[in-house]
Formats: C-alpha cells, sequence, structure tokens
C-alpha cells in the first residue's frame, strides 16, 4: 500500500534552481500532484548542474524535480498571466522562491494571491525575508554559507575559509519549507484555513549553524567562546589506515575504553583526562589527538572488524566514486535506473524514508521544458484553438515543439 | 494569532543526543505537546554539547530541546515500564533513534507498540534502517559524514577528507524526519490511520549527497565522472578582501557581464570561454579561476557597494563572534534572551519562519532533567504515594530531588 497523504493536493511551483525545487520534490514524495511552472528561458540549473546527453537534464535537475508535471509558460505575455490565474485557483499550494519585488511585479505575490484566494497555501521562499536590512537581496547557496558562517567554521578549524562542497544551504533550506508546508496542510485540514508561509534562507540556516554552534555564548554572561570545541578541533577529521580512510566517533566511556585497548593505549585507561564525559570535554583537544592519531597499522577492513567488535561507530570513508556501491545501499535498492523521455537511461534516487514497511511509490522522472503544456492547458478549459493561440503567441511553450 | 497546527498532538520522544531531539523541537515549534523521555543517565548532549553554568544544559542541548517537557524514567525498572505504557496510551505520535534491537528488547519497537495502538504515529530514526548490511550497527554523525561520502568530497576538493563541522547528518535527518511524521499527521487526519515510519540516516543522507553529485553518472552510459564540477572546485571558495573575506556567487550572464566590468578585466568581456552558462560549465576550471581571484584591493564594505550596485549576490564572510551581531539577523530579532530555571540567562533561537506574518510563539526553554517528572505521573493518573513509590524505587526521578 503506498503512503499518499498529500494525493489530491495540487501545489503549483514557481520555483527554479535549488531551493524551491528540493521543496516541491519533497512534497511530490508524499504524494503531491506538483506542477512546474517553467520560463522559456528554462531552469538554470537544467544545465549549470552537470553535463547530461541533451545538456538540458543535468542530474541535479533530474533529481530535484522528479514526480513534477512540466508546464511552460513566458509570465510576460498576457495570455500566460491568464492561464497562471486558472492554476492558481486550481491548486492547494503555491510556492515560489523568486524575489518579492519581482513576484509583487507579476502580481504574483502571496497577499495578492489569498486576496483573491484566502484558502490557499503560499509559501515564499526567500534570501533574507521580506523585511530586515537585507531583504530583497540576491542570493545563492554560497552566498548565505558565508554569511551565516559555515565558511568561517571552516577558517576557525582551517586556517581558511571554505565552503561545504554541497549546495546544503538550499538544499536544507528546501526540505524545512516541505515541513512547514506540511504543518500548514495539518492546519487547513483541521480547520480549512489557508496560510501565508515565509522561509528566509539566511535566518534559517543561521538559526541552524546557531544551534550548534553558539555554544557557549548562550549564557549571559557567556562561559566561553562561541563554538561547539569537538567540531573545531582540526584532529576531528577521518583516520588514515594503510590503504584508506575510515570514520569513527566515541563517545560514551565504555567506547573510549574499548577504543583505547584495540589501539594498544592501555597506558591512557586510567588517564583521569580522558575518563569522562565531562573530561574530555575538558581536554577536548588532546583527546582529539589520542582519537585522531593515524591508524596505518591495518587496514580499512580489518580496523571494521576491531572496531565493530567493541560496538564502536566506524565506516570507511566513501568517495564519489565508491558511493553508489556501497553494499548496503545496493542491498537496499537506494538507486535505479528508468528510461526517460530524452537522454535514455538516468538513475531513480528513491526515497529513503519507510512508511508501513513500504517505500513511496516511484514517481515520474523530471519531465522536458512544457513537457505537460497542452495537457494541463486542456485540464485548465482551454480547448484545441486556444492552445494553439497560446502557443504561437509564445505565451505558452510546448515540447517538443510541433 | 499563533500558528498551532499540532495543537493537542502529543508526541512522545524517547530520542536524545541530537537527530531525534531536532525531529521533536521541530514538532515542538508547531505546537505539538513534547514530551521527553530521559534516563536517569542523562541525555549525552547535556555535557558534551558543551559548557553551561551548571554543566547541565549545554547550547546545543538547550537549542535543540526547546518546547518539550521532560521526564525522566530508569526503563530497566518495573514501575517505569508502566508509567511508559501509559505515556504512550496517551500519546499520538512517539519518535525513537535508540537502535532497534535496544527498543526490541524493552518492548518499545513499532510492531509491539502498533499492535496494541494501531493509530500511533512511530518514527524510528535509525543509523542504517532495519535491513541491509549495516543495520543495527551504532552510528554518529561523523561516522555517516564519512560513509556518505561528504568527508570525500573534501578530499576530492582538497586532498585531505575532512568533516563539515556541523552535525550535519544529525540535523539533517531531524528535519527531514519531522517532515515526514508531519505527512503522517496529514493522513491520520483525513482517514485515521497511524503509522511506521523508519528514517534511516545513511540512506536519507546518501540520497542528499547523491542527489547533488551522482551528477554525470546519473545516465547510462554516464557523461563523465560524479560530482558537481563547481562545487568541488578548489577555485569555489571566499574571496579574500582589503579587511576580510566576502562571498559573492554569479550565474547568470548578467552578473558575469557586470563582475568583470566591477573587477576591471574587461578584455574577459568577450571571451567565449566564458559568454554563457553553457560555455562557463564547460571551462569550469578557468571560469572559477577568473572569479577566485583575490580582490584585495578594496575594502570588505567597498566590494559589497559595488557588486550590490550590479546585482550581484554578495555577503561578508562571518565568524562565529560576527554571525550573531550581524545587523539583518538584530533587525528581525533571531536571538533574544530568557531565564532559564537553572542556568540563568539563556539564549533563545527562535524558529526562522513566518506563518500569516508571525512568528510561531516563543515555548519553554529545555527542562532540567526530570523536571515535569511528578506533574506528569500525575496527569497519566499516579496519585501521591505512587508517584512517591516510583520517586523512592528510583523508577522515575524528579528535578529539583526533593
Amino acid at each position: 500500500m503506498s503512503f499518499e497523504p498529500l494525493k489530491g493536493v495540487r501545489v503549483l511551483d514557481l520555483t527554479s534552481v535549488v531551493v524551491g525545487p528540493v521543496c516541491t520534490w519533497r512534497l511530490s514524495q508524499y504524494g503531491a500532484e506538483v506542477v512546474k511552472v517553467e520560463s522559456p528561458e528554462g531552469d538554470l540549473m537544467r544545465g549549470l548542474g552537470g553535463l547530461s546527453p541533451t545538456g538540458q537534464h543535468s542530474g541535479a535537475y533530474l533529481h530535484f524535480n522528479r514526480g513534477k508535471r512540466n508546464i511552460c509558460l513566458d509570465l510576460k505575455k498576457k495570455g500566460a498571466r491568464e492561464a497562471i490565474d486558472k492554476l492558481i485557483a486550481s491548486a492547494d499550494v503555491i510556492v515560489a522562491n523568486m524575489r518579492p519585488q519581482a513576484l509583487e511585479r507579476l502580481g504574483l505575490d502571496a497577499a495578492t494571491v489569498r486576496a483573491r484566494h484566502p484558502d490557499k497555501i503560499y509559501c515564499l521562499i526567500t534570501g533574507y525575508g521580506t523585511d530586515g536590512p537585507y531583504s530583497g537581496l540576491p542570493t545563492y547557496d554560497s552566498v548565505v554559507q558565508g554569511a551565516t558562517g559555515m565558511a568561517g567554521l571552516m577558517l576557525a578549524r582551517d586556517g581558511a575559509p571554505a565552503y561545504v562542497p554541497l549546495l546544503i544551504c538550499d538544499h536544507v533550506a528546501g526540505e524545512i519549507a516541505a515541513g512547514a508546508i506540511l504543518a500548514a496542510v495539518v492546519e487547513r485540514k483541521s480547520s480549512g484555513a489557508g496560510c501565508s508561509i515565509e522561509v528566509p534562507m539566511f535566518e534559517t540556516m543561521a538559526a541552524f549553524v546557531l544551534q550548534e554552534h553558539l555554544a557557549q555564548q548562550s549564557f549571559d554572561p557567556p562561559v566561553g567562546p562561541p563554538g561547539d570545541l569537538r567540531l573545531l578541533s582540526p584532529h576531528n577529521k577521518p583516520i588514515q589506515t594503510a590503504d584508506g580512510w575510515i570514520s569513527f566517533t566515541i563517545n560514551t566511556d565504555p567506547q573510549v575504553r574499548a577504543f583505547l585497548k584495540a589501539t594498544d593505549r592501555q597506558e591512557l585507561l586510567d588517564d583521569p583526562r580522558f575518563s569522562s564525559v565531562a573530561a574530555r570535554a575538558r581536554n577536548v583537544a588532546q583527546w582529539f589527538e589520542v582519537r585522531g592519531a593515524p591508524l596505518t597499522s591495518r587496514t580499512t577492513e580489518q580496523w571494521l572488524q576491531i572496531l565493530r567488535a567493541a560496538d564502536i561507530a566506524v565506516q570507511p570513508c566513501h568517495t564519489l566514486d565508491s558511493l553508489p556501491r556501497d553494499p548496503h545501499l545496493e542491498a537496499v535498492g537506494l538507486i535505479d535506473f528508468e528510461d526517460h523521455p530524452t537522454e535514455g537511461r538516468t538513475a531513480a534516487i528513491r526515497s529513503s524514508i519507510r512508511f508501513e514497511d513500504a517505500y513511496p511509490a516511484r514517481r515520474s522522472p523530471a519531465q522536458p521544458r512544457g513537457a505537460d503544456t497542452r495537457g494541463l492547458l486542456a485540464e485548465l478549459g482551454y480547448d484545441a484553438d486556444a492552445i494553439s493561440a497560446l502557443l504561437s503567441d509564445g505565451a505558452a511553450q510546448a515540447t517538443p515543439q510541433t
């Protein structure tokens, strides 16, 4: 039995690039019918996200846009504005990540939409919210990483600022926005009320960083400098083995004792610097030095056996080449292949989450721009002549062009 | 008007450390009544998460456990097991992040609980799911970072593996789990059905990494190596100014032209290597070299003015010292201070998300272990004598000890 709690919930997706598409992809995993509105210029991620057979469906684009129908409209044209008004009327949820000013110019901002449709859920994902000094500024993932101190964490640890090599702010804020929309759907199920939701990436990810790293500055007066000192220790890193790298963490006292024995450092077993969680927190630099010493006397596989026998959390460090071939991921079937309309065989990454012992049903691959333009316009009540008029005017585009 | 879609939804929180507490914290933001069950040994994060006046409420503990009531039970004692059965009966949602074997030993696994209470939503957050070769192995955030290739991304970019200095896998999987529970609440509102949810951290974060970085290997045959080459370029980093570091990203053609003009590199304006998104993707190494050159001729403030005038996304790079004093965060009031029962004045990080132009109501600070033991036992129907018996047996503990 498939888990589709959002079945029958239509999401009008006015987003592009990453943060918005992640949000609506997650909603589609839960059964929502997502209609992605794409401009004739196309979503930047189609090309920017990497190479693809046609140049139109980068891997990132594919994975973030599964399970969505696609209509291509030129919102600068009057005919497209009428079509989008019909799409809004037919939707339960509208998600946008354009800048607030651009939405207002188009009359697609939350206030305008909800004045006519108070029962809609409207989620606006912005860089910096709709007030405060940064409001309305453009942003991208790496800029938010800099602004939220993520790059500064690397500076503190490594001596040079660096980005997390993931679209971490976009990706996480998109997941959080999906949760906020689900919360609003719960409310609407109870009270029937719509809701305007605003998810500012900068504040959201600043809160994310500060929850972890405000640390000693969470107190007035502060009890020390900010920062989780364990995470900021240069010794907190993967450990080199004879033939690779492993990751392990040792937190509890029994794990620490087992680790010291397994690595032939019995002399530290009764060292008061390391004898309790509190003691190791006080002596974090020295503890991480012990923990972070290379283990080149044995191979990764040998260390995995020894440390797992001591109930220590340990894994090999994967690379992008080895990760998709991880034996656990292969056994549970995280990645499968399917046929894409234009790109041949493409990878489908399924939901990692099981509901009632089953994964959500696999949905359609990410569609070419305008693949559903004709079908969606027909569903909105446009007849064949009206659709042709929109297409010939350029207000709508369909793929394949016919 | 406060947004509390989960008002009246009781969440029994059997979690500790980070991933589970993040999940239930997020649910509390949406109005759920969260009851955290803590062991007499206490949640590891109370001490491990950093210093605090009493040593019992690290910053991370405080921020991830806001808005929860706290009952302290020793589940090895019979009296505590009876109390937990009553708590389960009174709850709508149960969240656990113990290992599956431990939950089964306690009779607190999803199958046992839902056999008696099929209408409950039960979310199990695990390291590695309940099948596949890694099932049941212990894990921690950094181990998942290694196993999902995050450390390997740093190896690919920087020549040495390193962790993201955040509890990124715990923190993100916790947010995603909260979304999954919200989806199950939507289902329950519609059909009345409960649900067993399983969120395996490894698969969830492997999917997260692969969505971004499977890239050219998303195709069969592959069109190139895995990896988002923009993110893996060593030139994709904050840029040094005369007095600090700035972050900016330039994606569109108009932004590129504005940037080249502002940085006095007019000679590149007509360079075909950089003239379009596709051209820059093909020449990503050279493009990032242009983009990544130091800008030490002007100060951060001067560059902010110049680049913002060109509508380029740019921000200064914050450190943990400067982030809480960011003028935008101060203007919108992300952090406020409140009185904590044992730690004096403590920081309260509010929700970054607005609903109907208001932030969710601030809820209680994270409570001392057992702060609500007496009150919750009384609500479950225990009279004063029965409560005293549980306390004197050690099946329950209350703080302050009286």
